[in-house]
């Protein structure tokens, strides 16, 4: 089999891109080593910055998005028993975010791609990349109980980190940089509404938690946890109580507590591997760089990869002119490192470090009492959150 | 010998607390251990802040610097091979700061002192601060190879971090929060015109660079060195091939090298001890923080505190209402852990921990670009720079 795109991963990065690739005319194929049901279950991101919704709509993958998402103008910030909102409107140029599940952006994404008939491999497991620096870089997956090759003009790896397609770039090329948060998160959901109408990041001497959403009758609470934490020592009164303490501040406020349906542990980690591009080969999103979630970084990171991608991909089969491949690595890397930065930022300024000195902690009070009080470390934030304008 | 406010301490902020007390008409007395040769010559910062120089005005002790200050309207950060200028008017609401060292404002201030035929009295060493918590604190010292004794109203500590005035308060009392950093500044004066108008703040993978100035005919230049550092290990060559190494720069600049007059080795450490007021003892200075040098801050800390103690001061003796000297330690406290921040927010973004990661590195590159695109990141380190208005 031969196609022009050759997509490994059928994740959000994957099935977008074959969307935008789809809608231009330029054939392409999508393997997914999982199954369907698995993909369109496995509970990642809630928030979208506009660029993505906005790539949603340009791939017409938007309807239910537009139907159901919810529109956030701020967030809250919460520290020392005080309450802070940034208002994204005001700092940072009228964009805002949507809550909105990766789960349902898959499923959103899967069906448009089945209806049109678009190729789309579940259970494909693919086995090696090989020919990274030739014209046709071949593709070797097994499916169905069959050894099958995929030959291709170009091959985009959308596996992951753990994916194969990061190792089809030789290892003396490619440098991945990385750092590990020493805490997790406990990510529970629960089936009560939202007990705010905006996220709720806080800081508090017993460590972070965010309160955040599914939709208006699933409430999704984290609670920064030790590294090596296992769920079944959080039963559901100690999430409760843990959760209370830590998002505690003057006034009347109240945190609604339910049924908590669901809990993990979720590791902090930062990697960037570097080029996302070796010849033919391209990665984008979790194949490329991961973000700690604390910034909600990671899914729209993999957007903006493959937004920049369909439009190189378009331009080099509509014109014959590779700049714009050539220029994808440099391109990426510059928003990545950005965002990088900025979920770094937010997860120092918010976590507790197990080592942390009193002196630390006076320095994260300080640095949000600087944002409550000034406009540009205000707008700094909300603009970086919110999310920057696509190159 | 009794007196209103007795002052340990003759350096910038002792000396202009007394002159600020002087012209309000409420009598002080000033100790410091030093002979007057000793205090008018030691190194110390050079970046004298708007608000700094409107207290020295007010005290009446800035007609040399007003003459012969450098007003800088900017300074250049420098980091792969890039330079970026960050511009106080636009930035920082009008701000701006004066290149005048610490020498000369000692000088200026002592000279005042001394033709008003106040009391200041050098050699003068205090062994004791007793009686913090009652009405008649007493300073015990020795002059002049005799005991003496100076009973006070209120006693102000600006005898730095080793001063006998911190231990005057209880020790279940203070908390000293403290953070050291693995590296320290060689710093030389040098013969030669500045190489450059503002001053130049360089990231490299070298280490941290920075070029000062002391005067239109001398220049002031500091290279991050491993703690432990012995000056014998730098001849004048390594330094000026070092410097040169690290403010590498796309274009044509050149670095003038000049014979080397002082070399000294700084180490980088911050220290807050809360709270700043016991009973009726104040600290002011470094006897209450100290700042990493690479914000420029500590002197113009030192200055704003005196500034609110006489303040406070006055108002007490002018109308019986400590409410300000009772406000005291939290006024001060939050702008000085804004400062403790920010010089934390300069020195790690543009040092090189020797511990530091790829990761590390690329974070530090991401923000410097950030702060050369984003008006308010630009914005942010502009008027920390400058300085934030006075509360």
């Amino acid at each position: 089999m031969h196609t022009t795109v050759g997509i490994i991963g059928g994740g959000p990065a994957g099935l977008l891109l074959a969307r935008l690739l789809h809608r231009a005319g330029i054939d392409c194929v999508v393997l997914e080593s999982r199954d369907r049901a698995y993909v369109e279950q496995r509970q990642r991101a809630g928030i979208l910055e506009q660029a993505t919704v906005d790539a949603l709509r340009e791939a017409g993958a938007a309807r239910r998005l537009d139907a159901e998402g919810l529109v956030h103008d701020g967030i809250e910030l919460r520290w020392d028993g005080r309450a802070h909102r940034i208002d994204f409107p005001t700092l940072a140029d009228g964009r805002r975010v949507w809550v909105y599940a990766q789960t349902e952006v898959v499923k959103d994404l899967i069906a448009l791609q089945l209806a049109d008939g678009a190729p789309l491999y579940f259970g494909a497991r693919v086995t090696a990349v090989e020919g990274a620096d030739t014209d046709r870089p071949t593709v070797h997956y097994t499916h169905e109980g069959r050894d099958a090759e995929l030959t291709c003009d170009y091959v985009v790896g959308c596996d992951g980190f753990h994916g194969v397609t990061r190792t089809a770039v030789p290892a003396d090329v490619r440098r991945t940089h990385e750092r590990v948060y020493p805490y997790s998160w406990l990510g529970i959901l629960a089936d009560v509404p939202p007990s705010c109408d905006e996220l709720i990041y806080a800081h508090s001497p017993r460590g972070f938690a965010l309160h955040s959403m599914r939709s208006p009758e699933v409430s999704r609470l984290y609670l920064q946890v030790p590294n090596g934490t296992d769920p079944a020592d959080w039963p559901e009164t100690r999430i409760w109580d843990e959760l209370d303490a830590r998002f505690a501040v003057e006034g009347d406020w109240k945190l609604r507590r339910g049924p908590i349906t669901s809990r993990s542990v979720l590791p902090m980690r930062s990697s960037v591997t570097e080029p996302m591009r070796y010849g033919r080969v391209l990665l984008a999103g979790d194949a490329a760089h991961i973000v700690p979630p604390t910034g909600a970084k990671g899914l729209n990171l993999a957007a903006a990869d493959v937004v920049v991608l369909a439009r190189a991909l378009v331009r080099q089969q509509r014109t014959g002119s590779a700049d714009l491949l050539d220029a994808y690595s440099d391109t990426c890397l510059r928003r990545v490192w950005r965002a990088e930065h900025f979920s770094y930022f937010m997860t120092t300024t918010l976590h507790t470090d197990p080592e942390q000195s009193g002196f630390d902690t006076r320095l994260q009070i300080s640095q949000l009492d600087r944002i409550a009080t000034s406009p540009n470390a205000a707008a700094e934030l909300a603009q970086n959150y919110a999310g920057l304008p696509l190159p």
